[in-house]
């Protein structure tokens, strides 16, 4: 049960967002920019960090959410969250996602420990400024997004065929102004 | 020197803001609504949150400038910034605002850390459900804003009294449309 009283029975961050609309909005706009705006980053390398970042911060919510949103993007097979847990070995991601996840590893330690060699070693594989920027800055948002759904106790689905559906609505109709609507 | 080319010389989080005016617009709605939309806590006392959280994670340029701003709206006294640094022993605050900041330092160090006993503590000291919400959203964006702060490698001044002017400016304008521009 959460911390504080909802008033409705949604999950995650759904359940809070539901509960507090002011705030609601501008992180919706938030996610929509970061993982959907235009990038060079596809969607579902984008959902990936986000999911990875999710999984380190021990946010079962929002690392299957977004877990399951970018299985949608790449394929549908939603093994690809597990696969996330163990540090994508079984996916074939290109070595720039790989130093990007790297740096946003050091992320969620904490900004300092993001290095001049992390972000060299990004470059080489051709990151560009815009998508180093963007990667730490998803990463942090989750480190914010994370917090928010466990600091405030909230229930999450266990099994990961439970994220199927919003993965997919996600994935298709994006951040704002769809969570808190009936599918 | 920060870790990508800014084209500016912004300190702290102003050059990155600069720098990717997409991400600018969602993050100072976020901290718009947060540290001065309506709610029972102060502008000072969601200030002093934002703050406090900045310095836990040793972000110097988030903790000096929230540190200002909150000290702009308790009278000016700039000193506020450091006795934040040591959890206020100096400073009149609240018995439910120490709960609340009991409450933020536990989502610094991550959402689980958060117990039902913080939670019950502080409504014993006439928190509501609203002002818990908002305590734990508060201390977890900054979580975001330091780790995108620091992250990215972006300089700050060292002293105070240069954090006095952006302070009150803060204070009186707001964060929506203003960091960017010239005071």
């Amino acid at each position: 049960m959460a911390h504080i009283t909802l008033h409705n029975e949604f999950p995650g961050i759904v359940g809070l967002m539901a509960f507090r609309p002011e705030t609601e909005k501008p992180l919706n706009d938030l996610a929509e920019v970061l993982l959907r705006g235009d990038s060079t980053l596809t969607r579902g390398e984008r959902e990936i960090i986000a999911s990875y970042v999710s999984y380190k911060n021990d946010c079962h919510f929002c690392h299957t959410t977004h877990g399951a949103v970018a299985a949608h993007h790449m394929g549908g097979d939603l093994k690809l969250i597990d696969d996330i847990k163990v540090g994508l070995s079984h996916t074939t991601i290109s070595s720039k996602l790989r130093a990007l996840l790297n740096i946003a590893a050091h992320v969620q330690k904490g900004g300092k420990h993001v290095t001049e060699e992390d972000v060299a070693a990004a470059r080489k594989e051709g990151a560009t400024d815009i998508e180093i920027h963007d990667t730490v800055l998803i990463a942090a948002a989750f480190c914010m997004f994370n917090r928010y759904v466990d600091g405030l106790g909230t229930w999450a689905p266990q099994e990961n065929a439970a994220y199927a559906d919003m993965g997919k609505k996600l994935a298709v109709e994006g951040y704002v102004n769809s969570i808190t609507q009936p599918a």
